[in-house]
């Protein structure tokens, strides 16, 4: 059940039954010569829809731009702040306590967006604890990669060049999605160097095509549709018992 | 041209030809008994995204969640506060001029978003003013049935029942976008009362079902599909005279 | 009667019968060659005074810096940032929300005030409605040349070159409240052009003088004093009913 | 001269000569059962204009609501939170500093306020320090009544009661300015207890008619003229040695 | 008794008999040529430290970088801005309140605290008072050279050159606090000279080796035992009183 | 070398030969019955100090009260907002950087720090990242307990029981830094149970005493004196490595 595609009152007898939904969270940044600007929102938007098209639970609006600034040195990136991405995420947080919910679960889509979300989550409990009430409603994250089946199939569908930025199997999932976008690129180098990185120019000089240890051009919709599925169940699980809890 | 399906590369290839980006901006809200609750996103993104595939200028992510605190009486809706919306606007604004546009153009689906975008172009353009500086870019918001021919497309459409928020013509164009979702939904009474608003609790009293105004069950995709085109063309104009001015 | 000039006692009298209060709202921005960069604090404040002494409700102490970053090419302006202006806005609010006012009518002077004003507004509902109880108050902005008798008389006395900034209108009231301040200043060209800005630079470079639009050599304390009888008129005609509703 | 009935070509032709500019700075709170609620505004609003015109230095706008959250059990009073006044004064700052301002000279009317304006210019000079350039411009602050021959005819003409809230003295500088507003009252006890305050509660149980060691029914607009007339001198005295440091 | 080295059942049972608290608060800053950078932290927490142990009050951990942009001129200092400081003392506040304690003593290292720490109490203040709630809790500061028995001794002590930056008796203190940090450096002049400063640019050029008005080569371990013998009974009459008012 | 007891001429010849710095970064809150309120900010001070002392690096001051709204149940416990936090850490990185510090190292205390920390460095990078500048420092976390060595360590001191809060080993840190302050306390049970937690209600409810995991009774001087010495060591290789990068 998609949030932006319901009425308010099919969302407010959704709530009759239960009080969880799930967010995806993503990122708007360069993913290498031949991934998507949006990659990191369209993956865990796919992924969520598909399984709560299945489970029945409610999937909210794509939290879409986040935290970015070490790919500014690559046209189209967009950031927040931290303190602008905690502020915004505590505006939804507060909007879904107004109706009810009680188990919010963000499905996330950028290893950059992490320590964020989390300082986010503390913001929010920190306002009850100072207060000395008990807050009603729980968060989580959990971001799509993580899933020990998911990291299966990604191991077993790219061997070697997954890489951990603009990697094969992210691109694969956008290609699922967006067919269309499949974008024929050769890579030099064939894998992308390893490493780490602080601001975007330290980022734009040690990985000049944008990728970290990655060989994207192994992606395809079919490796896509093998991931998105294994991560549907995988979701489906953790959000039964995430909502149960 | 969609920046979110492109790659780095791409952007970066356009930005040789062209300086100019447009972003579809919403709000997450209740839209009464028929409408989605994506509504406000849905229609600038669709409009825009027809627009610049056809014209070939580039569409940015939608900035989805925007200021919607008077509809928080209705199960859904999402709001930013406004210094949070400024904020956020701001980390938008100055990602993009980090790449060298020059021409922002947000196309707007929400009423009450306009005071805050406003708002926050002047926070962008005093930071300029205040350091003695010249602003490098120009900002520029419009909603999308402010559009001359666009209002008298929707007039014809729906002579009467309109309204002013759960539009006929705005679900019509959701409608159209996402005919999945058409909800079939006696209206009650068939027209709703117009009025003024202050907070969510006034707003609810007033407006028991959310609508103002409408009778939305007049919507089809179809009368969606000519709002669309009627306003893709108008887009196109106002885009291309921006983006050249 | 004016609050700067009320004891507390006599504030306190005042809201056993009344709950309203009109708060004047300005800029301080340089309104062209022989206007005075008070001007938009002074027309809402000699404008409200009058009216407040006549009808006997209370008029606050005046907002006078306001939202002018466009006029800062021009010596002598002042702006606050939208968000400083929103925070600014809302500890007044706090403020006279904490006495009991229910009815806070800002009487405006100034264009560029409008939007951000409005998103204060917005500010401060939001509170409201994130915490799911009903606003006590309700808060107003009107501009007092959008009177429709104000409008009509400003077109009888100055059939052309009314103009949109340092309008022959806004400088006449000014002269009528300080006649010592009258400027004998040729304008050259006679009218200013119309024209749109973004930043301070923009304006400066498209509006030499300041001007927008008007002839304000045109201005005297007679036509003055004609404009503020009848927006008086107009401004306790809708205080009354703003109050009563 | 006085910024906001001058124009802009006049400061601009004021900043060949001089630098300097002195800036009221009050507050809207009460001031016992005689006092007006814009004493802190008007004390030093009156002695600036007096001696500015006298001298020929600029005044610009009062900066009139300042920091009162102690006197918010009493009916009219208005405050900023400490952290919206650091925000508005460095607006002003940067607008003045805009401009070419060299010394920025606050006359206070409010003890409440020396701590945060002091904080205000911390913030100010900070962003300079933290940068590593050298802060082209210099703040001060003096309260009107601080001057040795302010305090010294102080004591004259109020030997006893005179106190350190609702003063006779500044409830005398605002007859001299206001002689319309004079207000009768007997005072109960005759002279009001001295002491200390935290929150308004605090305030309010303490000092139940807002007067704390005065006995402001001796003051009278004769009294507070000689008051303006010895602090003008004293005023102008400082404003010439600060403008010429 | 040390929060810092205490358990929370020892500061519970502590609350059963006191709800009072002291915290030293402090700067990290320059002081001169044989002054230590943590000197300001240093002196509080010394002595708030001795007297606790003494009287049996509790003392909370030292807050010890504070405002100090002036000495951002000189290597190793290190600032808060205002806001930042306000916010996290509010925090800091806050926390002790959600515990109970009602009497919270800060005694301060550092002159060019005091402005801001009195913003951060109005700031706090401000929150209940436009709540129209009484602040169950009451908040002090005080400079640890300002009881009058310390002055003494310190002027007997150092009948020449105490001055009024790295001070002869507060480097003393730190000498008799980390004997082991003694510095033997020679200064010149001998005596450096008075003055005022606004930014770290304009402190460096008035005051080239940090000094103001001091000559501390006269501290020594010895003295500053003395100083702080002193200190600590004064320290231990004031608590006590406070936490008894 | 410590910062606080250093004079600035002593940190500028410093800086002629290292750009680095160390930070202890810690919390004040609860370590169960026998652990102290500082536990968090003792560890890696204690650790630094030495560290600092043997190689040569400079450390700087401790950050000491960090993110730990989780324990505001268990009274003592201090936290500052994440908004705050991040706010404090950026003042200490721009102080550090305006004196030309290139490498700055927080050795933390606090697993609750971590992603806080994290999303401050981010902000300090984005103002680069988005102004288009190379930053021209390098910030870098660590937490004492994540040196392979000193994990094995602690493996080896507490085979059962060492936890995840309250732990045998931090305790043991402190116990060999205070011996005065070790407590003899009895666990009930023995060892604490594990689990996860959101606000600080929630933490007191799972975790009535304060440990997660832990029995810290196990905890002696001896111990932690050991552990200082492993991850003494491990720091300095670390910080010599980071120091050289």
């Amino acid at each position: 059940m998609q949030l932006n595609q319901a009425s308010w009152p099919e969302i407010e007898a959704y709530l009759k039954k239960s009080k969880g939904i799930v967010i995806p969270i993503g990122s708007v940044e360069q993913h290498g010569p031949n991934g998507l600007l949006g990659t990191d929102a369209i993956c865990p938007e796919v992924i969520a829809k598909e399984a709560g098209d299945e489970a029945g639970f409610l999937v909210g609006p794509t939290f879409s731009v986040g935290s970015a600034q070490h790919h500014l040195g690559f046209t189209g990136s967009i950031t927040l702040r931290p303190t602008t991405m905690i502020a915004a995420l505590n505006d939804w947080i507060d909007s879904l306590h107004r109706h009810g919910f009680k188990r919010i679960f963000f499905l996330n889509g950028h290893g950059g967006n992490i320590t964020t979300i989390d300082a986010a989550f503390v913001e929010s409990y920190a306002a009850w604890s100072l207060d000395g009430e008990a807050c009603p409603y729980k968060l989580k994250q959990t971001s799509w990669w993580m899933f020990d089946e998911v990291a299966q199939v990604c191991k077993e569908l790219f061997p070697e060049g997954d890489g951990s930025h603009a990697t094969a199997s992210e691109v694969a999932v956008t290609y699922y999605a967006y067919p269309e976008a499949v974008k024929d690129v050769v890579m030099t180098p064939k894998t992308a160097p390893e490493g780490r990185f602080t601001d975007a120019a330290d980022y734009r000089k040690n990985f000049p095509d944008g990728r970290i240890g990655s060989d994207p051009s192994q992606a395809t919709p079919e490796k896509g549709k093998r991931i998105v599925e294994v991560a549907k169940k995988a979701l489906i699980r953790e959000v039964e018992a995430y909502f149960a809890s």
